[in-house]
């Protein structure tokens, strides 16, 4: 394969007129470092007028604290907080933003393109980091991306990196606008080239990283556990064996020799295949620990994924529940991480689906740095041929939890719109937005959104995205069931793909009812491992959220809900309502082709086609499957297949 | 990749014991050739003494007609079999063969291992061919060989031809000793590199050629409908444009320049994706016919296969079936075939089940030259992980029809038992035996082929392997239903894998009942594409027998079966006693390690391990999928998740 040349590549939300306002506009631009440089050449790509300081301005940015030191000092500057905020005041006609540090002059730079309120503006979490499962070499399974949606990667083609970098650089760029500030650059399983981005190919790391620092976005990397042995330098890569830990310091030093501001590292361990401390008897600690420890003279963290489990399961041992198994795993270890670790939770405690309970590991270390793990790539949720916007459900969990970090997985990849649905943009912009502040109203944010990107479109992508996620809910697994999706590549439906096979996810359906128990009462006790209210409320059927009732329990198709109509009924009614919204979803985008580009509405009306013939199927293989089972008809009549 | 040293060849059929009768005897072979020579080579290693025709001898083997014209006269002469019987006698402590031709010479020497009683013997079939799914180039799905589970191929590796064929003469021989005489050498599939096997490549057929034509073994080719637009040489593969007619005329009269003896093309077309006639609205024997007025002149066959269906059904549509596609495009063109096409079909109207009825197209399609297709490679009956002997349902199929030539997708490739399973080797041994002679009683057989290969193990074997298939059968799809196999591999249980793809291959279980009316009267139609009395005996449930009972009725769980027990008691029985008489099976092969070597022991007895493994996980999976349908429990209690 060779690299083709680009066709044009989407502005996504920062379309050319973003900084209109500053056109000709007198800005004093006052400090020194790098990124206070970026924005003055920012200052210059808009038009505006760069002034010397104690000049008359319209705008006056200045940045205070360091210049840039590559080593914050402490743990948690290295997270990436320290100069991050920024406040904003307006006074006689100059708008004024004073940073506390570089990285915050870009941030409230940015922030003027969305008309921040004048006041202080601080992020909520230290570390805001994009995840991508990139993959260096083509793997023979999961392509160039693992559970890519957007083509290939932004940084590797063909088993090397790209020689042209100009996109990375532009996705910094975006990036930084929506507030993200780290950024990991391979899959998570690493495989056998990509274990020497640590040793021998850190330049290439080292050359994504300066596009990317330009930015203020840190670079962090997936390292292979058994790197040691794997790269043949040792025998063991026990994490308390003296030559081990030597090892990882040396590598650590050399990549720091490299790249001074380097990020750290993201590993996952005893999972899924993959490598980690259990080998030698150790602990998922020891292993983090003893990684922290190589990067803590740097200022640097290890974040150490909780995303363990059995893959090996008997889907005939009715003993094992994989939802337990992360709290099993980690909350025991609680108060042992060192101060730069941080531990990286998944949103729920099963794998990414539409509909989870809050992870309870989230809600259980309080003496651990915790991290929440986002999925903006659609494994589960429609993989970008769909329309699922989907930060009313991140916005739920990121209120009730306290973290360190919001880590998502990245939806990016080299496709002209960026995230292969021009709309699946939105789920990436939104990721850095609520990782700054969790608290806001995830429509307001999708609302800026369209408004940088699509300002044209406002009403009808709000017709279009705002409950996009429920409806893509409606027509796939009911009530917080989970899976029910091919295996292997995860779109479409298969309702029993999963229920026979090794990787723990069941929903039990039989001739009388379906769901999962879960309960202490009688089932697998999972509810115990919520606080109160929480493991009351979902233990009792009576008040577990409709919603999560088949997570939670085993119930009869007869089961009537809280809204009044019987489970199997529910799932008629939503499946025919799900793919009849999709309809008009449909409907009413053809209508709009004015709003867009022909390359943009091309592009979606083509995905609109086929998210209503998946939908469709959905729809029928769903209901067939449970008329089939239950021999319940349709109250209301309509086909089933 | 690059080629590794073998390890030790397992010997087959032939090992070196299997002349030793003819050790230090005199014998006599008269007549001219190369086959002739063949058989002067093989008396030589059997340590015989070659004598001089009239002298004294204790065996004569004489050789009648000619000594090997590359085209024999007409197109049944190229169907191979001229010349290919013989005559045995014995007199005076004189044993006589006396062929009809070269080849029948060989046959009869093979014979003699065989202890072949005096008296006439001709192969009932004039064509007995092994057809190879063999890639040039790996597959990034399909592997080396398509349906392959015996290692790579015997003629390709890593997209060359192999450099030492050795391996393809060992091959030659033990396929001649059977009774086969062609072989195709490459997947009916045939991709890019393959397409060019019949143009700039046909230096590597040729090269196969001389290896199996040493042994009487003619050399096919798996075409690519669609070679000259592919090859770039022509705007359309329109079987009625003079172009390509002349086209095909050059590359096959070239094709003979290389190998004289070459024996015909094998097309796949229009099925699953292959290019074929209809692209021009042209009809399968348009296609056919123009290939074979390319091969007349050569004495030489084109085998068309009839297994074209409808891959993109959509399971919604109740009024297609996919057992009736073959019939419903082949029968209306009997008689429009010319003399030298054979139209391939599969011995059940589906796709290698491990009960299907017989193919209504064989009883259907008197005017036209038909091969029966049988699978020797056991992709749906246990990938040579299970043992399963298939002759016993080949026979039934065998005695039912009248065919011109019986074709086998071999289960042979570069592993050094030449099967994986080394019991697999039997299904192997039979199809040439079979295709001799369709009346020979499946389980003397096997008998024959445990004499020649495992003579100490004999009582072992019998209990292992005469009733395996039905054992198979047993925990496997119930009542001749079918599939149930997971997506993709075809390997283990997945009882819906299927029922919702476009493959057209269902059961319709639900919470009553489960089965396919393919009736006249209430379902499909089907069973009105046989003859009487077959029609009317498969339309009732009160005559159709028990175990194609699901395969043409849909019947609640509680319909009473001859047998005297319900299906849904069938289901629970086989399964149970199913798995059971495997772990009998590896409880019997334990205690025989002394009969075999440490080799054959030790693979056999891990590939018994993975059968009952395999077994139990069928049994479990097919118990509790119907108990949580139907609701009813097993009469005897057994354990059922």
């Amino acid at each position: 394969m060779t690299e083709q040349p680009s066709p044009e590549i989407h502005p996504a939300w920062l379309p050319s007129t973003a900084f209109r306002a500053i056109a000709s506009r007198r800005v004093v631009v006052d400090g020194d470092g790098p990124l206070v440089d970026t924005v003055r050449d920012e200052v210059i790509r808009a038009g505006g007028i760069l002034t010397a300081p104690g000049e008359p301005a319209d705008l006056v940015l200045v940045s205070g604290g360091s210049s840039g030191s590559p080593h914050p000092s402490g743990p948690f500057g290295s997270f990436g907080s320290s100069g991050d905020g920024f406040s904003v005041s307006r006074r006689d006609g100059t708008t004024v933003v004073r940073a506390d540090g570089p990285s915050g002059l870009l941030n409230g730079w940015f922030a003027l393109a969305r008309d921040v309120p004048p006041g202080r503006h601080d992020p909520a979490l230290p570390l805001r980091v994009l995840d991508h499962w990139d993959n260096v070499d083509l793997h023979p399974v999961m392509g160039r991306v693992e559970r890519g949606y957007a083509g290939g990667s932004l940084f590797w083609h063909d088993g090397a990196l790209r020689e042209d970098l100009s996109r990375v650089r532009d996705y910094a760029r975006l990036l930084a606008a929506s507030g993200i500030n780290a950024v990991t650059i391979n899959n998570v399983n690493v495989h056998a080239t990509e274990t020497r981005l640590l040793t021998d190919r850190r330049d290439e790391v080292a050359a994504i990283a300066a596009e990317f620092r330009r930015y203020g976005v840190r670079v962090h990397l997936s390292i292979n556990f058994a790197a040691p042995v794997f790269l043949g330098d040792l025998p063991t890569a026990d994490p308390l064996d003296d030559r081990v830990r030597a090892w990882w310091s040396r590598a650590t030093a050399r990549m720091f020799d490299t790249i001074p501001d380097f990020g750290g590292y993201l590993v996952k361990a005893d999972s899924e295949g993959q490598p980690g401390p259990h080998t030698y008897h150790r602990t998922h600690a020891d292993g983090a620990n003893m990684l922290a420890e190589a990067l803590a003279p740097f200022g640097a963290v290890v974040r150490w994924r909780a995303f363990v489990y059995d893959h090996r399961q008997d889907w005939r041992d009715r003993g094992t529940d994989r939802a337990r198994a992360a709290h099993d795993h980690f909350v025991p270890l609680d108060g042992t991480f060192h101060d730069n670790v941080i531990v990286q939770v998944k949103y729920g405690p099963m794998d990414f689906q539409t509909r989870e309970p809050i992870s309870p590991v989230l809600l259980a270390m309080p003496r651990t740095n915790l991290a929440v793990e986002l999925q903006a790539t659609q494994e589960y949720t429609g993989q970008q041929k769909h329309i699922c916007y989907l930060p009313p459900m991140w916005s739920a969990v990121l209120r009730s939890v306290r973290v360190r970090a919001l880590a998502a997985v990245s939806n990016a990849g080299d496709d002209p719109f960026w995230t292969g649905h021009p709309l699946a943009q939105a789920n990436l912009y939104a990721v850095g937005r609520l990782a700054w502040d969790p608290t806001l109203d995830p429509i307001a944010v999708l609302d800026e959104w369209i408004t940088w990107t699509f300002p044209e479109a406002r009403d009808v992508l709000h017709e279009l995205m705002d409950d996009s996620w429920q409806t893509y809910e409606r027509y796939t697994a009911p009530l917080g069931v989970g899976f029910m999706v091919r295996p292997g590549h995860h779109y479409g439906p298969d309702v029993d793909g999963y229920e026979y096979t090794p990787w723990g996810t069941y929903h039990f359906a039989d001739r009388d009812g379906i769901g999962v128990d879960r309960t202490r009462a009688t089932g697998t006790g999972f509810t115990a491992q919520y606080p109160q209210p929480l493991s009351d409320l979902y233990e009792s059927r009576d008040t577990c959220p409709d919603e999560l009732l088949l997570f939670f329990h085993h119930v009869p198709y007869t089961h009537v809900l809280h809204s009044g109509v019987t489970v199997i009924q529910h799932i008629y009614d939503t499946h025919f309502t799900g793919a009849a919204r999709v309809a008009e979803m449909r409907h009413r985008f053809q209508k709009s082709a004015d709003l867009f580009t022909p390359a943009v509405y091309a592009r979606i009306s083509a995905l609109l086609d086929e998210q209503l013939r998946s939908a469709e199927e959905w729809r029928d293989q769903i209901n067939t499957y449970f008329f089939r089972k239950s021999g319940i008809p349709d109250a209301r009549h309509r086909r089933i297949h």
